[in-house]
């Protein structure tokens, strides 16, 4: 950020005013811009014994097999976004059965839902953001091509936690030292 | 948002190829802004059989009754933003106990975390977001004067769990209809 996105004048990195931390700030309007973290959100969609994942077709991790999730917009819930990315990912309609796996990812600054979610018939396609969209048993998982280390955490919980039948939320934080 | 903040350009809003909803992106530098919800956390705190709430020295709703919580910031876990804000807003150190209330709030585009917390000893101050801090008994709760209907959800909650002595996660969605 180097510009004021109100009135174009050179932004100052100051701590404002009854704050402690750098802000990005205008010396003209005196406008403070906050950065957050994102939150993402998403599904693990059963089918039987199966579970579904995509193929990535953009980057980062292009090519590698990941969960259904993506960034949540504006006006909706932690539910609604991660059915509408499985939605636009795999063309996949699924019903939520539970919150399962709830991660701050600190160095990127994220906090990820990802809902343990029913596909009720194995119904699914490719998308622009998914080169391939299949089910996996198991024995199927390919571990070594997965994107994401919350996907690894969340397919090893679910294989873990069908033995047992019963899918407790999972709170994990991941600092990027794992 | 007038300005492109990394050119100062003028904006445009439009839908970037590829993506399904309006951005506000730079005809010059192609820049996409895309604008997400916020996480907000805090706790509840409980010392013996009162919990903690803090007079707001701040807009929105300056005078009212609130619990310490904030938004997170980049780089720091939902647990680690939870205490932080308790200790900005009350000065009380707290242990979390568990994930207790956790909101959608899609009319302001926000997710809450609110964490159950044992406050071990009654030390807490006022600060510069809080014009005063108390321990109140479920009687004495002023429950005209909450700040927030998230803030009414997890001590509504708490008081009723608190007969049975379990204290599930609760997952809420308030749309501002309510």
């Amino acid at each position: 950020m180097k510009y004021c996105s109100n009135c174009a004048t050179e932004i100052e990195i100051k701590i404002p005013q009854g704050d402690n931390l750098p802000r990005h700030t205008c010396p003209d309007c005196d406008s403070i811009f906050y950065v957050n973290p994102k939150v993402v959100a998403g599904c693990l969609p059963v089918f039987e014994d199966k579970v579904l994942l995509c193929k990535r077709a953009i980057e980062p991790r292009l090519g590698y097999w990941t969960l259904p999730a993506g960034f949540m917009e504006l006006g909706e819930s932690t539910e609604e976004a991660a059915l509408r990315e499985t939605m636009e990912e795999a063309n996949a309609k699924v019903d939520l059965i539970s919150l399962y796996t709830l991660t701050s990812i600190t160095h990127v600054s994220q906090v990820q839902f990802i809902y343990l979610a029913n596909l009720p018939e194995p119904k699914f396609s490719t998308s622009n953001e998914s080169l391939e969209v299949r089910l996996f048993s198991e024995s199927e998982i390919p571990w070594d091509e997965l994107a994401f280390p919350t996907v690894k955490n969340a397919l090893y919980h679910y294989f873990e936690d069908r033995k047992k039948g019963v899918y407790p939320l999972r709170e994990i934080i991941l600092t990027g030292n794992q």
